[in-house]
């Protein structure tokens, strides 16, 4: 999607203390960043940054980053955790997860209605596919959890086959979280307009350890 | 179901070759009844024997047994299945499916359109049900596999969480497997009906290894 620049989000950009313009130099010392050694919970694709700022009011003893690719966006990110201690905002690729962290240095991962990329011949693009799992499982070092969610039928089955085939254990799957009793879930942006107009959103937990 | 007794059926009942009315007596020497040593595949709640009688004219190599709990439909299955040589049908009830068959006797269970028992009290009675998953563990000894299939959105939730939770591998993860690339599928009598209303099937394999 191509976004439109407003003028605002050129100086949050710049300016905005929560955006964290070259992620590779924290490798290894985010916690010094925060100033404290809280775990940190990564969201890929934090959008305009609604999940986790909610997340990170009602978690103010973790550390939250959110990586955003788009820059406008990320500012717009960046604007909206303003108010929170406990969140960063990284402008940059998830392709590139692995020059921003250490290996042991991220507890938990959030993806969050990523690019579906439904057509077959892209599956690879998919951020759940294992090249990526082989990433994410490289950044927990020991041990680590992924929470996704998504409104796709495609990229959720791909998802559990993936997941499934790449050794992850596997725990609170949902075909209709909207519908089950899942407590504390936060809603994206996203998922707020399309669950609203009916549509099932998809949810599992993937825990791995070496 | 409350099924109408057909005079026929009675007949058949008694009479049909096919129909064991005494499993517990071949519990260890089921290969003795089928005359080889072919793998036995179990389909649990046969119906009225369309899938397993296909199944079993494909693979004329391996030996099928379909468990039916209600002796007219266990009747009606063995009319259906009297032309094939490697099937038997048992008329009784997967509750005692440890008293039929010896530790290792089953290489893969079918287990198609079960009761969904829908409502979250009765979730004990699913026959994806960790209990169950712990019989059929005993009925495969060393390793086995089962191939589930339903339209129930529900139970197919439950049952992704169950065989996650209790151990088994999943592979071939359906989400609606009459859209899929999946090969070979052979269905049920009520898979026809269903799928062609345009409900959606799941489908998945879980294998476990001692």
């Amino acid at each position: 999607m191509r976004v439109r620049k407003k003028s605002w989000t050129i100086s949050e950009y710049e300016n905005n203390k929560h955006i964290v313009h070259n992620p590779q130099q924290h490798k290894g010392n985010w916690n010094e960043l925060f100033g404290n050694n809280n775990p940190i919970y990564l969201e890929i694709g934090c959008g305009k940054g609604r999940f986790i700022s909610q997340n990170a009011i009602l978690n103010s003893d973790i550390n939250f980053i959110g990586i955003e690719r788009q820059s406008t966006i990320a500012a717009t990110a960046a604007r909206n955790v303003s108010e929170c201690k406990n969140v960063f905002i990284i402008h940059g690729d998830v392709e590139n997860i692995l020059d921003f962290f250490e290996s042991g240095e991220i507890k938990r991962l959030y993806i969050n209605f990523c690019d579906p990329w439904p057509k077959k011949k892209w599956y690879k693009r998919r951020l759940t596919y294992r090249k990526f799992l082989e990433d994410y499982k490289t950044l927990f070092k020991d041990n680590g959890e992924i929470f996704f969610k998504t409104d796709n039928t495609i990229l959720f089955e791909f998802s559990l086959n993936e997941f499934c085939a790449n050794g992850w254990q596997l725990s609170n799957i949902s075909l209709d979280l909207h519908k089950s009793d899942f407590e504390g879930n936060i809603m994206t942006e996203y998922e707020e307009k399309f669950s609203g107009k009916g549509f099932p959103i998809y949810r599992l937990e993937a825990r791995w350890k070496k």
